[in-house]
């Protein structure tokens, strides 16, 4: 049975004053996850990520989705820990019904490792392989886009405890919380989310997704290939991220604030007031 | 020749007051780095990485350290950009003058890949892949790590100006800055830093590195590795961070600001006010 979100009580010396005075504070949790893919029981794939446990199984269907190991939930015939190792919690065997996708797999290997690389070649090898640009017809209220931070906060809850943890959330485009997932490591927030919305069979192709740090790439990467039309940040988003945006259609809002924001592509998607329009 | 940091143009739509305005906004740039290790001619070892161009050969040289390829930079004969490539700029070459260090790059690969691995797992590895413990005698003022902060943000062009970069800054003991380096990656500011230190043989045996976020296990683990006694971060450690810190006598700091931190390990680098005392 998945774990819940793990964190630690550690000593710590608060330094003020120019003292130093012991108390307690709390951590966020940050062990190894290992995660194998089988089929007809030969491993196919398998990878290593430092995550904070907890929501591990999404996670382990996130990051197959992510890797292009799979396309889809019902490739997936079974998720457990692994009862064989002393650390069975910390390995996550995942059965395939189907043997990997290697056509998406190898698409991503070759952003990965072609000779050459560029992030043109990067967005290149994203077609090839088969991504295709988001066709979503959700728009967005200003109002409800403004709100989305506020609604982060306050269903984070470890984050709130240790300030150690990157959140992602995923949103209806009317503003309702769908679900939040906090991890050390950014890229797994988002692929714990994206693997919740796989498990559970919930669609994110007329969802927002807000995440609580910036933008690189491989986040924007994870939504399109999730079909998540509108992905949204409190901070700032990398040019390649952009790239990839407006090669794709998703739109990509940057800064996102409770009165404010930086609207980086596909700005049709959201709802503007008629009297001032777009001033494009 | 290495490029300068590189920052991208943008047209980014502003959305205030419920209407969207164009304006041009800059973006930290960012672009896949293929590094490239080389031994009488021959591909020893590999790795691509999403980077910020600007500072690669750094970049490398860390990466190249980090991973336990090599130990020091006498191992490296050169560092040039792959000139047989379209995408030069985005292709390094480091030409060894000794093959890789297998011993400590297959410590690091147990870390990454053993069955059963968890954090006390990934510690014991690094231990038997010959980590010691930082013995450096180094102690800072309290009035030394409060100025930190600062000094990064007045350092940090980009940064600045996107808001889209994490920074990573050496100082001495007496809290003069050596070096800052940034990148849209968290890891790869601190690549930098170390292969900096590396290519000027710039010892940081008794240096404070600064980052600006959070500090997990595997940027706790460049440091101790690069022999750093003091690591501080404006943001929150992990709790594998903070173990592998008391393991190997590393001083790490948390939530530094201008008047107030937190020690999570090694205190007896803080100096500490006499009257006051260290409260344990």
């Amino acid at each position: 049975m998945p774990r819940a979100l793990s964190k630690h009580r550690a000593r710590v010396w608060r330094l003020q004053a120019g003292a130093l005075r012991e108390r307690t504070d709390v951590l966020a949790g940050e062990e190894p996850l290992e995660v194998r893919a089988l089929h007809r029981g030969a491993r196919v794939w398998q990878a290593v990520t430092m995550r904070t446990p907890g929501h591990d199984f999404e996670l382990a269907a996130g990051l197959l989705f992510a890797e292009g190991v799979v396309r889809s939930s019902a490739a997936i015939q079974q998720i457990t820990y692994c009862a064989d190792s002393e650390q069975q919690y910390n390995v996550v065997n995942v059965k395939l019904r189907v043997p990997p996708d290697t056509k998406q797999a190898e698409a991503f290997r070759v952003v990965s490792s072609a000779c050459g690389v560029c992030g043109k070649a990067s967005l290149d090898a994203l077609e090839t392989g088969g991504l295709q640009p988001l066709e979503s017809s959700t728009v967005l209220e200003p109002d409800v886009l403004y709100g989305l931070p506020n609604k982060l906060r306050a269903a984070q809850g470890l984050f709130n405890a240790t300030g150690g943890l990157h959140a992602a959330a995923a949103f209806t485009a009317h503003g309702e919380l769908l679900c939040t997932r906090e991890d050390v490591g950014r890229h797994n927030a988002v692929d714990k989310l994206i693997g919740w919305s796989l498990l559970n069979a919930v669609s994110l192709e007329d969802a927002v997704v807000l995440v609580s740090g910036r933008v690189a790439f491989e986040i924007a990467h994870k939504c399109v290939n999730a079909r998540v039309p509108v992905l949204c940040a409190i901070g700032a988003p990398s040019s390649l991220a952009v790239d990839l945006a407006q090669r794709f259609n998703l739109t990509l809002v940057g800064f996102l604030r409770a009165d404010s924001a930086n609207v980086y592509s596909s700005p049709h998607r959201v709802a503007i007031d008629s009297s001032s329009g777009l001033h494009s």
